[in-house]
């Protein structure tokens, strides 16, 4: 899917600068590279990262690089996998530290993928990116950085932003036109800063963060497990990584101390004295020490993420908060696809510039219950048990209550946030994309009661079989990362909707439609081989009947609009723990009705736009014409319907 | 895993040298330079593969890719993978051709862990093995050819081989010396024509066929399955590949035909047109042809695999077949494997010389099954339907029945075969390595009556969950390829069988045990994190007990010898559905009793060797020092035991 063919002025005109190689830029740079965005792209650091940093890919970020094809670059690197977390507690009576209980770090309640987290230095993770990027003809400029811009769409509407670039030792300058400017550069910020955006703490409380990366030698026997450990002596987290690493955190300072001092700073003798003697009785000795850091976080968000919808901010330069969730990195790659698609959208002629503006505030919800979930969570784990330092044999049983009942809340909240935490939870509001009873598209077949998708929420993962070739697929992952909109025709039984599938197809091929609207204008040109965009850029079909692979016949069962998408036909014939008394587990996990079908439009990012019952007739265009109308350039529908 | 370090007398000696770089030479020749040999590989042809020849991975293949840590490169390729085939005869009424079944290529009672067969090209797959070589520091010399060699162990006892090799151009020669001298050079070996050694033919009966790759545009549904197709204008199969390809074998004459000609051929075109007709009603045009090539095959076994047991041949050089069951390359595989592992044993010092006589009947007997089942269904196969090409609408009944009767024949073969094509057919008869009742190792214990597994058989596929980290593992994929031999202990709940344990650790750490017999001279200096060899070279132990993850407790639960393994200790915690009630997976699948446990010997080529009981006492040790002590070079167990 390509934006218009390029058409730039000059050689300094851009559809985008990014300043910052970080998780966030790299993200938008390499959607915005494939679908063939001209990109400035600058770094101030002169490699990759080298060490350290943020290193855990959640369940449905894992989900996200898959859908872009990088997942198996990922996994070549050996990560660690964290399938369970366990907690460490100062014994009932005695010195020391017992374990008090483990949990799934991904549950099963959650249905997740992959239910577990991917821990990999972040450097390499970065290279991922990079080696796809240069595959797009699109190179990181390092080490320059940003000196200054300007953005304004009256003296040029095309191209209003207007960038300073120079290399870090001075030594070259270059200035560029460009439709848009992100700022990617984490927590401190050159262009917001200039916006005069400002930070918002939700909570005050600051602290001191010490993170060490090394090989250690160790009788602690969950050193390859993900471990929050409080005891008499301190609170350390213990997270497995590649190549038989472990990564420890400890807090060396809160502001709720008496005498904090958030420069409190500690070496990585006193950081490994501290770990010794808070895993007590069990040993640790380092072998090496890959990479140590202090640094001061405080939990903060932006204002706004943009003022004028040309300039963009995104990843820590929006929200910063403790390591401990493991959150950063996966939050910024999710705000990175937000934008990037809405970008792609509007430049390449679908959606109303409008719906720029939905960026900020789906984002900024996220990282507000991230911010909220991160204090309670940091608060919780810096908390020593109540008393535990001062246990004495003597008065155990009393101060074992009291632990019993931290350890609880502590659990508690774990378990809660495990939703949160997995990428899962995170949801988007109701708004032009995101249907809701107030959603412009009213419809009796819209959101049909059965349905178990939430729009706002991600699409549901489903194992079916591919009618071409048989091959058993993750539905959710059968359509890539290409910016288009992914519309599931869950078709029933055959001979239940043949009739309704014919009126799908015909309707969308009426000019009005939303489908036909938006076709290619290369599309008689277009290859037999192409399997995702036939017939146009913004939609992807895929069509699932609720039968037995061998009984659906592409060619006598479906119109050949829908059976042109050949490649996206599956039988929804997998047996599935989860509801395994259906006869049809994908139509059975989404809520939609075995026999008469259903229809869901997915966005481009994965999560559930609207869900319309197919139904004979033109009531289902209807549906989903209004739906697209909210945000598309063009009026669509018959043009009695239009205003 | 290495041999005693590099103590070659010049740089002209060498372990082995291969010649031939096809499937067999480089599984072969990956073993080796893993487990530390000196390889001298020569190959005639000036690049891998280009183009065409084998390109079907089986499951067991693919098991065993995996377990060389090579599956994710030869996937990174995006293979086309076969779940299905498809039967198409002529309809019983009409013309052209009807669908009349499909099939699982490798059905669910064959238990695999991925039951699909990957088609990739075979200079891909190949260079995945060049790549993995060459990190080892051993390159194919090519073009290189061999012009001679003699085998003398009078002369030589180390280095009885002496080769002579010449570039293809003549520029150049070498001379060298070597313990062993490997045949992969394919079906036209010179090698085995220098040893005089006979090819027998099963069955006299030669075909000449015709095999094109391409890329088509087809409105036949099922282009992308494997397909087996007869019509009254002939016969075709059809086999999808990477890159949108298709692979179209037809046979172009047979030996039956009454004017069979060997050198009878057929233009690109002509197969062309062939297809069109066969493949009526539907059109089939070509984009692009990648490779063509037309091909005598006869049935062919070689009468020896080796004469002295220093010169051996394998692969093609061995047997020759048709390509329908796309069995080649995974038998060659299976060659290079099993020679591979019983060299290094004798070569390390493990196993006696003798252990190298187990090769060719091992190897031999599964061509000669191989060869009966090709035949079998080549001759199905190029079957027309008996009188489908005269099928008249008016006749079409009777002709119905004996099509009908045809295609049950053919299908009936097929599955039956299923077996057999996916490579979990393959199984080796009773001798030193494969227990039987004739075995030396005579014992109450051996062999408890429930179990399911079977010497000379492949262990079995099952879910588990590692203790140390809580990730969900493939047991049978946890010890990789690396030549040792491999120990599973099930053991059963923890508080039933801790004495049995402890028993089990003690009798093998005495001085006369197999174990013990042949540990690391290096085993205090061994580095923490080794995983796999940390006592000895020679076996790799896992720990499965039948309890819940968090019940284990790894320093409690086993003796330190068995515990020093921490990263096999596994729970068979994970629900199976093809055991559904059993409490432990795992236990029941093998036939393990889920209480008292039971050690289970796989070969390091992954074919099941002994089951043993673990009891309490010196019975179980005592009857893996039998087992082991029928191939290996010390005499173990008690004194008073030894004769």
């Amino acid at each position: 899917m390509s934006p218009p063919a390029d058409r730039h002025p000059s050689a300094n005109h851009y559809d985008i600068v990014i300043v910052g190689a970080g998780p966030v830029g790299l993200m938008l740079s390499t959607c915005l590279a494939r679908w063939g965005y001209k990109i400035k792209h600058i770094d101030n650091r002169a490699e990759p990262t080298p060490t350290g940093r943020a290193d855990g890919i959640q369940p449905r970020s894992l989900d996200l690089l898959r859908n872009m094809g990088l997942k198996s670059a990922i996994m070549a690197h050996k990560p660690a996998r964290v399938y369970e977390v366990a907690f460490w507690d100062p014994p009932k009576s005695g010195a020391g530290i017992v374990r008090t209980g483990t949990w799934a770090s991904c549950p099963s309640f959650i249905d997740a993928r992959y239910p577990f987290t991917t821990l990999l230095h972040q450097g390499l993770i970065e290279r991922v990116f990079i080696a796809d990027l240069e595959k797009n003809k699109t190179r990181i400029q390092r080490p320059w950085t940003i000196k200054g811009f300007t953005s304004d769409e009256k003296a040029d509407p095309e191209y209003p932003v207007t960038v300073d670039l120079e290399h870090v030792d001075g030594t070259a300058k270059e200035t560029v036109k460009a439709k848009y400017l992100f700022g990617g550069e984490g927590a401190r910020s050159f262009i917001r800063d200039q916006l005069k955006i400002g930070i918002r703490h939700k909570d005050p409380i600051a602290y001191v963060w010490g993170v060490m990366d090394g090989v250690v030698k160790t009788d602690f026997p969950d050193i390859k497990m993900k471990c929050t450990i409080h005891s008499a002596h301190g609170s350390i987290m213990v997270i497995p990584r590649e190549d038989n690493m472990v990564r420890l955190y400890i807090q060396i300072a809160s502001s709720t101390d008496p005498d904090f001092n958030p420069r409190k700073t500690a070496t990585a003798e006193e950081v490994q004295a501290a770990a010794k003697r808070i895993l007590q009785p069990y040993s640790i000795e380092w072998e090496r020490i890959e990479w140590y850091s202090v640094y001061p976080i405080g939990q903060g968000i932006s204002d706004k993420y943009t003022l004028d919808h040309r300039v963009f901010l995104g990843g820590d330069a929006c929200h910063t908060h403790s390591p401990k969730a493991g959150q950063g990195m996966n939050t910024a790659f999710l705000d990175a696809l937000n934008l990037a698609w809405k970008i792609h959208a509007v430049e390449a002629g679908f959606a109303k510039r409008s719906l720029l503006e939905t960026y900020e505030p789906e984002r900024k919800e996220v990282a507000e219950a991230l911010l909220a979930f991160d204090n309670k969570y940091a608060k919780l784990f810096s908390q020593r048990p109540p008393a535990a330092n001062e246990i004495s044999a003597a008065s155990a049983q009393a101060d074992a209550e009291q632990n019993s009942a931290a350890e609880n809340e502590f659990i508690k909240t774990f378990k809660e946030s495990c939703e949160f935490t997995s990428g899962y939870g995170v949801f988007y509001k109701a708004n032009a994309l995101n249907w809701s009873p107030e959603h412009p598209a009213q419809s009796p077949v819209v959101h049909p009661k059965s349905t178990k998708l939430v729009p706002g929420r991600l699409f549901r993962i489903a194992d079916v079989t591919r009618v071409v070739d048989a091959n058993v697929v993750h539905l959710e992952q059968e359509i890539p990362l290409n910016g288009a909109f992914r519309l599931f025709v869950f078709a029933g039984r055959p001979s239940v909707t043949a009739r309704a599938l014919r009126d799908l197809a015909d309707n969308l091929a009426k000019r009005g439609s939303f489908y036909a609207a938006y076709a290619r204008p290369d599309a008689a040109a277009v290859s037999h081989h192409e399997q995702h965009n036939p017939h146009s850029h913004f939609f992807t079909v895929c069509t699932v009947f609720a039968a037995r692979r061998p009984e659906i016949e592409i060619s006598r069962d479906l119109p050949p609009l829908l059976a042109r998408y050949r490649d996206h036909v599956y039988a929804d014939d997998r047996w599935d723990r989860r509801v395994p008394d259906a006869k049809a587990a994908a139509h059975a996990k989404m809520g939609i009705d075995e026999e008469k079908g259903g229809i869901v439009v997915v966005r481009p990012d994965g999560y559930v736009g609207i869900v319309v019952a197919l139904e004979e007739g033109t009531a289902t265009v209807d549906a989903l014409n209004k739906y697209f109308g909210a945000f598309c350039t063009k009026k669509l529908g018959e043009p009695a319907a239009q205003l």
